[in-house]
């Protein structure tokens, strides 16, 4: 995401350490301490402006949820929600998704949402996606047994290469939309960069995958 | 398929019983017997006009093809191109895929085509969908070993049960698009249907599976 620089954006972060956390290696094995309930945990790892995580903080005041994003200047939009809701089940960190072993230990999250993950379309790259299977391994190690990612983009390319990896890993595609603004699903918490690219009339892709 | 009625249809099968098989139990287990050459086979399920299979054919002299069919009132229309291309390596059987184990030995199939069956989009009809899990354990008894089936269609709610299908028992996806006629696939060949149908602007989704 092309974002202008701010500058301040890492100060702010420091000013808010009840939504921010700022040292999420502290809290390995023991995220529950830093909510105020405990319950199911789900993780979005690159969380941009906050738009889902916060939507679905709201929806879901029975989970707890943590946005894993690394840019300061993108992730200080995301506070400005928390903030302004008042939200206690949602928390920030500010961290490489490379690094999510150091964060959460085995089993720790029931969830991991990744939504509109860059698709790093040349082959070369392929080992940046979120949904490559040195991710998955990460995912798999953080995650309870049985535990699921759900996906969404708009990236045709993305979704193939990811229904193909997940499928190699050996995960369960437990649902699958490919148009999902005019499928069934309820509940659908849109994105800043989802709003702006369905109303262009692009298609939004989404599927729920299980570790066996 | 809606389709005119062709009361003569089951006697023109009858007449070019080099084509139209008409005993196929006879030749369970010993297809390789009824054609020239001794080479892998490939059979459609729902062959429709015939134009897949026979463009196949010609495209592939080192394959034998069988394409199945349960109307003759259409299977006759795929007769016509066998007969005009003089095509030794298909054979049409006029039989229902429900039977396909009392037609073929375990491991004598070397891959499956399904082409844009029907969707049966009824949820109360999924067993009739030709990849509900039933088909599954009928293809996998008479495919080799890591056999494949290679699936198109252009109605989404089925591609996307049928991916569901394939991960729930276990298949591998090796290959997939969501809008085949803009991919990178190279040799495709057009069904009837699918040149009608992409015509009018409408997207072709495409995979390729494996049994484990």
């Amino acid at each position: 995401m092309r974002q202008r620089n701010k500058p301040w954006a890492k100060e702010k972060l420091d000013q808010y350490p009840q939504y921010v956390i700022s040292a999420p290696e502290q809290h390995k094995g023991k995220w529950q301490e830093v909510f105020e309930k405990n319950q199911p945990l789900h993780i979005e790892i690159g969380t941009g402006k906050g738009r889902f995580i916060t939507g679905m903080a709201k929806a879901n005041p029975n989970i707890n949820y943590i946005g894993i994003e690394l840019q300061d200047s993108i992730i200080v939009t995301a506070l400005d929600k928390i903030i302004e809701e008042e939200l206690s089940n949602v928390k920030l960190i500010n961290v490489n998704a490379e690094d999510l072993r150091e964060f959460f230990a085995n089993f720790e999250v029931d969830r991991v949402y990744l939504n509109f993950s860059d698709p790093w379309p040349k082959t070369r790259h392929a080992k940046r996606r979120l949904t490559y299977k040195t991710f998955l391994n990460i995912y798999e190690d953080i995650l309870v047994d049985h535990g699921e990612i759900h996906f969404k983009t708009d990236n045709q390319g993305l979704f193939e290469f990811s229904l193909m990896s997940f499928s190699e890993y050996g995960l369960l595609l437990k649902d699958v939309s490919l148009d999902l603004h005019n499928s069934q699903f309820e509940g659908n918490i849109m994105t800043e960069y989802e709003e702006k690219f369905s109303s262009k009339g692009n298609r939004i892709y989404r599927c729920e995958v299980q570790f066996k």
